[in-house]
């Protein structure tokens, strides 16, 4: 019988959850709202369910050997699953995230940065896969990291490590929830693209939106882009030089706009990082979608029940 | 009967040969300045003379068993010792230091970039000896860099890693040598301080003279050290997100102005990154003095012997 965990996407809108052996396949995902306000008890009882969904598939196939969750907050290594910092789900701060999904499901718990488990994920079976030295992006309502050294996740002294969205690119640029000012976060995030666009005249919601007037050609919307893709390429230019990576792999919603910054984010390596480095350096999208954060959970809690 | 390395620094203005044993005790040291305009055959003939002095000393207490030398450039995987770019001693492009190596003595040779080799050097018998995550800065004409991850040199895929010196601070700031703008080393290297200290008006040759007035309370020195520091902790910070080290170790001819510097650069430290990153990075200065990068070269070589 194979080995399967329950992997969880928590995220500010939807609760993703899935059933993933051992060789990444997904057995079975589910998709939940996560409601307005949520109460630490009304997502107990929504992972009840959607957790006895996934297991129903698995008790046919394999064995439940763990459950493993990202969550969209810096995950430190003596994180005990007390939530404090939730930005996009504050309901839930001063829950025990670990403790109640031990509660339920009597199984080892891994909780992972969301975006060092889209690192994994793609490290694992994704676009960096056989890839020893590369740096994940994922782009969303903010800006995360997932590095790779030498095969293994750069995790740091505290485990925080990867938190690239807080590298400063403007010295005296926008103040960042984080406390400090000009984060890449402040620029290249799906929050900053909709902020942009407002700043410079657009009537737009989304940033899915001021990528569709940028595919009508609209200029605002390209001086948008443009401004997002210069400053994720300075970024990834310094930290280029910084690890010399083969492979910078981008992730998360913001991907869906690849044809209106991935120029921009390569020029900016090419002329800023060291010929060597910039020649190295390939920039890629995720192969994983959505799923690249359940996988690299997934794959976590496979490593640590080895 | 220990073994024993030759090891050497090779820099702009001094050449400095060490007989170093694998506990990493200098035996002999031995320093000469490098002639203006050194040919290639008068560099190998001064090695030679150096070389011959240590030897000397060596043939009483150990067993030569390797020749180590740092280089004030890139050394990627694949250098085969041909000095291409070398800003300081531009006489000496296109001579291969490592066939030179080898014919004179006959042992394998090593080359390591110099702030790779203070970064390695400095975690062996120095400042960050047991710490798993570090990063080292040297701070002299130009600024270079050693990350150790998990007690190891972070190489990268073509052995380049570590090039701190070149990640933006100022998207269109000054440009830079290696082809990019707004470089840290424009702003915090011995060779910008001294730049600064023009611009403001200072009647000043040195950046060791920029100093002498900071402790006299000149202002204009003051200033030139605020942006000095301010620019390394803003690189420093967001280097640290991203690595979550437990110590930053500075290394080079500049810390000679530690008292000038080294608070801005953690406060900035504490202000911009995550506040489990800015309560673990410990800044500190380098250990080894002039000798890391030959110590760090040393032990380089004895790891190739194994």
């Amino acid at each position: 019988m194979k080995s399967v965990v329950l992997a969880a996407d928590l995220g500010g809108t939807n609760l993703r959850i899935a059933a993933v052996d051992s060789d990444g396949t997904i057995l079975h995902l589910t998709k939940r709202p996560v409601p307005k306000g949520v109460s630490p008890d009304q997502l107990t009882d929504l992972i009840r369910e959607m957790g006895a969904e996934c297991s129903g598939v698995v008790s046919e196939t394999g064995r439940l050997s763990g459950v493993a969750f990202t969550a969209p907050a810096p995950v430190a290594r003596d994180f005990d699953g007390l939530l404090t910092k939730l930005p996009n789900l504050p309901s839930l701060v001063g829950f025990n995230l670990k403790t109640a999904l031990t509660d339920l499901f009597h199984l080892p718990v891994t909780i992972e940065n969301d975006a060092t488990a889209a690192g994994i994920g793609e490290h694992w079976i994704g676009a960096t896969r056989g890839v020893e030295n590369s740096i994940c992006v994922t782009l969303g309502t903010g800006i995360g990291g997932g590095i790779i050294i030498n095969n293994e996740p750069l995790r740091g002294k505290d485990g925080t490590g990867g938190e690239i969205g807080h590298i400063c690119v403007e010295p005296d640029g926008r103040p960042c929830g984080c406390g400090s000012h000009g984060c890449v976060e402040q620029y290249a995030s799906a929050t900053a693209i909709e902020r942009m666009a407002v700043e410079s005249g657009m009537n737009t919601a989304s940033a899915a939106q001021v990528y569709e007037a940028w595919t009508a050609g609209d200029k605002h919307a390209k001086a948008v882009f443009n401004t997002m893709g210069r400053y994720l390429g300075i970024m990834l230019a310094g930290l280029s030089n910084a690890l010399n990576p083969e492979t910078i792999v981008i992730c998360g919603g913001v991907t869906a706009g690849w044809d209106a910054f991935a120029g921009r984010v390569e020029s900016e390596i090419a002329t800023r990082a060291y010929p060597v480095v910039a020649a190295r350096a390939k920039l890629v999208r995720g192969a994983l979608g959505d799923n690249a954060g359940i996988l690299g959970a997934a794959r976590s809690a496979f490593l640590v029940a080895q």
